[in-house]
């Protein structure tokens, strides 16, 4: 496995394809083909099996894949065999949901620390926080070594504190403001902005 | 325009330049060119220019694009310079930040309808809304003629609410659901689900 020569497109498939296996595997699945897959998800099958070969050799011809080795392979691969802390910042209705999403569970991440500027929002509870000052942000997050923050934060906002996660050593953003955000090298923002999502499908619509 | 022979990959990275775009707008920028807009985006200068040569000649060699002009081509490209009516089903966090969402606006969108299967939320406000009964989904969504719909119902109940939406005519959902969907020809998903952005860069972390 060598970082270097594999694409980001090609990460970018691997959780969706750890996503429908553990949707089998909760079906009591225990096997399934690059055929079977590629109909869940909607990729061809050709595709799966180019992607995962870069990582080694998963199925044996004939039999498929054993999903729960499959599972086992890509958690190793995307580093979420481990569980990771996640600052979030902004308070607001999707802070809000996100502190409390119950969906991280066993997907390899936890919320651990909330912030907001809003003196009003600051030392409330939200979920099973308090709400931290943004002004504490990077001693917070520096000391905690915490490297993944999800962005809540108005897009007039979003840069500056983007800015301060960086000086604090996040190295992952999720950023949900509606805009570009600007990053050093090593930095990664990956974008949950609904509105792509909804401009995605509207192309095909009459 | 033959939309049998533009790749979805292409498709899907219009709205993100259109994003970029109108960030560069709104910082009263006035032309701009494929190298920026990729420094911006993280898209390579060459990808860019092949993407929109799909669709006609935006840019002009040394002056590069009019940001107001290649805005409204990729708006109608898309089908967002008219504003779509989308309903939420799912009042729990998720569901009522997106009801609340105020990054819809101008981006082609508006949420008209939202609904819950809880007595306990049936008929209260979220919003500007009354939440209705599911019940009602595929009757009231039918007669309105909605074509998008965002689900952020629990995972278990997922399927059950797509085939309704799927029967009441919806189009295009946009699932917040940590589970794959199966969707008839003809109906597209779009998935924003936080696990799978996160997972897409903890590959990168030490």
């Amino acid at each position: 496995m060598n970082k270097q020569v594999i694409p980001d497109i090609i990460i970018s498939r691997l959780p969706i394809y750890l996503r429908a296996l553990r949707h089998m595997q909760a079906e009591r699945k225990l096997t399934t083909s690059s055929q079977e897959l590629g109909a869940v998800i909607g990729i061809s099958a050709a595709q799966i099996r180019k992607d995962l070969s870069q990582f080694g050799e998963f199925g044996k011809q004939g039999t498929g894949y054993d999903i729960a080795f499959l599972i086992e392979q890509l958690r190793e691969i995307l580093k979420v065999g481990r569980v990771w802390d996640i600052a979030v910042v902004g308070m607001g209705d999707m802070g809000h949901a996100l502190s409390r999403y119950q969906g991280f569970r066993d997907r390899g991440f936890r919320v651990v620390m909330v912030f907001d500027n809003d003196p009003a929002k600051v030392g409330g509870q939200v979920g099973h926080f308090v709400v931290r000052d943004t002004k504490e942000l990077v001693a917070a997050i520096r000391k905690s070594g915490i490297k993944l923050a999800m962005l809540c934060v108005p897009a007039s906002a979003a840069q500056d504190v983007t800015n301060l996660l960086v000086e604090a050593g996040v190295k992952a953003i999720l950023n949900y403001a509606p805009i570009s955000l600007s990053v050093p090298a090593g930095v990664r923002v990956q974008y949950l902005d609904p509105s792509i999502g909804l401009q995605r499908m509207t192309y095909y619509l009459d």
